[in-house]
């Protein structure tokens, strides 16, 4: 497919469908629509325009789909994979403008949003109604930009990932067309799952105007715990223990020693420095929670834990938890002049702990700074490495152990991605991972995007 | 498209395909697979085959795609929509001799199953270690009739449908090839999300022939109680306010006195005849579960409760439930001579009241006998009647209703089918439920059986 170039022309027709105020072609504006918190190539786009109202998204839709010019949705631009990033520059759709949210209805555990939302600010407004929106993957994302990539986060381990957390949206087509999928209704079984189909499509099927997410109430208790190993296999053991013993934490994350030293001096925590967990138990009682971390630090004990600290208080975890969102940032601030890089990739719970001793056998001895951490009670490994920009052996070996850990992930029987989505990265292991449902994959493209012109150069190898 | 009939020839090949004793013309056979748990009218097919392998399956699509001959996978024969009757004739496929448990994986909360698998079998064999698959429709369904249909039941409310309790599944289709869709991980955002595409398609996209299912453990304690009302409305309005506290059932059904009548008489119970109740809490202590039902008791009395029992032992309530499974069953005993037939609509939690208040004026003075029931902390209602077979003025005032409850479910922004699927009897309902998404549901179809040779004549108009 050959994509045309923006021309005065195309231009004037969009001013016709969008305020100019709100397009922009100034060279800060490309820039700052040319790389998402990737290491990934920027590209920069030839147009940035800021929609407010879902007609305008289906007016230009409809123009470029007719014109062969690419379009790119853009939410905040927190993505890790090159998920966002023109590469075959064209139009970028900034929702940021497009972030009201429309209706909160309590009665339903519901609320209807705009793709610019931000999820903290619509937990924030909902912190007093006693509900929330439970994914959370850290980083300042737009809720647009969530499902796109099935976000998910800390706390996906007990309440699913975006994908699970969605129940309607609204959809504008590649040729303008304004559709509606899923239902206001906790369950239904009438006709194809499209609404899912979309969930995760990262703007290549349709473009998201109006969501409805399920909310869910805030539980009253909680607990905190964070255990410390001395080697990172142990620590996997007893993620994966824990999980087996049907405990069901609604948080288990893994951090490495690493991880551990950059938290403590970038965000002034006091953690041992040992590779640790942090669990968070959530209940109608503290007798149901203390039971669930009884048992928990029985499992970790028998693994030969170095410590084990619990009822840890509200403002202290959320230090914590703060710190555990900002680790890629942290990491950045440790090594200044480094470049950030992370993949993402999960396996069956039993099989963590051999991806965890792979990962770790990899990286232990090399010269470039590589940190394990990860959803472990989901079996989702994240390993970020900080590379010398300019040093193309650096960047060549960490490509070869990403590459390695993905592979085994696979072998493993699991995904090369757990949360971050395919984007630029992880296009090469499309095929090795679904094989021949990618043609399929491929055909509904054609199908929804005929001319290719959502988000081209992403998904597909 | 013009389907052709099943020939000499045809059936000579097929032989080559399947061996001779798994090939049936027999009209008993025919017989039994012409018409599911539904009143809709019989079709029978042409030719019934029991595979035994994906291989065959295969092959048999292959031929058949090419004859232009339909084929229609059969389960258990459970569906309440005539989601499996063989409309256009041609073969059924009877996947009750692939029933095999293929693998257990504790450690992954997962196992492997054909799809003839009763899922109370799987769920038996899982007792001894404490494990269970949740979705629980109650009638014998096999899981890939489950699937199918999207099927959830009395458990749903916390676990979700048959759609958030598969992982992966294996799928052979309307051309023979065979496809992977999903993963064994809890977790992916790894290309379109197809595995959920065909849940709930009712085998007209392909056919399962393998399915990875999801398992929970079992919860140590549980509480049930009993609360009956007076009026319906104030029952409905429990529900609501049940699930707007936030107190997290894990089954909340409603029975209005008539089933009360039913089960006291056809299966021994002996519950007050008033509008009923059935809630049950689960939970890792006895601390947490009480003062779930103590805030569930303080709501109900609220409401003006005529009776609340609560501590109900595991035999007792395991009658209950029993009996809420066989409703439909006892019902036809009920009413000899007369003919079951169901509908099933959902809406908003907040606007169920509303829904059952209708749904009750409409057929408090019918004189046909008439069933409100329903997973009502979904906002699931099911309306069932018991018609006199050959009486078309009653048939017609049980279709006119069924169509003015589903209507206003559809208006209160709900779905014409919380479970049961779309079958033949909700087609008529997909317009206006799905608007223009209903085209590209059809082309989706369209894509993947171009000859439409997969269960024809179900969930398009």
């Amino acid at each position: 497919m050959e994509y045309k170039k923006i021309t005065e022309e195309d231009i004037r027709f969009i001013q016709n469908i969008v305020d100019k105020d709100r397009i922009s072609q100034g060279i800060s504006n490309l820039n700052l629509h040319s790389i998402d918190q990737s290491h990934h190539k920027p590209s920069l786009p030839e147009l940035v325009i800021w929609p407010i109202k879902e007609e305008e998204v289906s007016g230009i839709l409809k123009y470029a789909n007719e014109r062969f010019i690419p379009v790119t949705a853009w939410g905040a631009g927190t993505s890790l994979e090159g998920n966002s990033i023109p590469v075959d520059k064209g139009i970028v759709l900034d929702f940021s403008m497009m972030n009201r949210i429309i209706q909160i209805r309590e009665e339903d555990f519901q609320a209807d949003v705009q793709p610019g939302v931000i999820y903290q600010d619509l937990n924030h407004k909902l912190r007093y109604k006693g509900l929330f929106f439970p994914p959370d993957p850290g980083a300042r994302a737009s809720i647009g930009g969530m499902i796109a990539n099935n976000a998910s986060g800390i706390r996906s381990i007990r309440y699913g990932s975006t994908r699970e957390n969605v129940l309607r949206l609204k959809v504008v087509l590649a040729n303008g067309q304004i559709i509606e999928l899923g239902k206001n209704t906790q369950k239904t079984s009438s006709g194809y799952d499209l609404l899912r189909l979309f969930i995760g499509s990262e703007g290549t099927l349709g473009i998201v105007v109006e969501a409805t997410v399920r909310l869910r109430g805030i539980p009253e208790h909680f607990s905190a715990c964070l255990v410390s190993f001395k080697d990172i296999y142990s620590a996997s053991k007893a993620v994966f223990q824990i999980m087996r013993a049907g405990l069901e934490p609604v948080c288990l994350e893994i951090m490495d020693s690493n991880c551990i030293k950059v938290v403590n001096r970038i965000n002034g925590l006091n953690l041992k420095h040992l590779h640790t967990l942090i669990i968070e138990f959530q209940g109608s009682s503290k007798e149901a929670l203390k039971d669930s971390v009884d048992m928990c630090e029985q499992i970790c004990k028998d693994l030969g834990y170095k410590e084990f600290i619990f009822g840890i208080e509200r403002d202290d975890y959320k230090r914590i938890i703060d710190a555990r969102h900002l680790l890629g940032e942290s990491m950045r601030k440790y090594h200044p002049g480094r470049v950030h890089t992370v993949t993402d990739v999960a396996v069956p719970i039993s099989r963590f702990p051999e991806l965890i001793l792979f990962a770790e056998k990899l990286t232990k001895n090399i010269k470039i700074p590589a940190y394990i951490f990860g959803h472990a009670g989901e079996g989702n490994l994240h390993l970020a490495f900080m590379v010398k920009e300019e040093d193309s052996e650096e960047w060549h070996l960490v490509d070869e152990i990403k590459d390695k850990v993905t592979d085994m992930a696979i072998k493993l029987g699991g995904t090369c991605t757990g949360e971050h989505g395919v984007g630029i990265g992880k296009r090469k292991y499309m095929e090795k991972e679904h094989g021949d449902s990618l043609f399929w994959m491929k055909k509904i493209k054609e199908l929804f995007d005929p001319h290719g012109i959502l988000n081209p150069g992403k998904i597909f190898p």
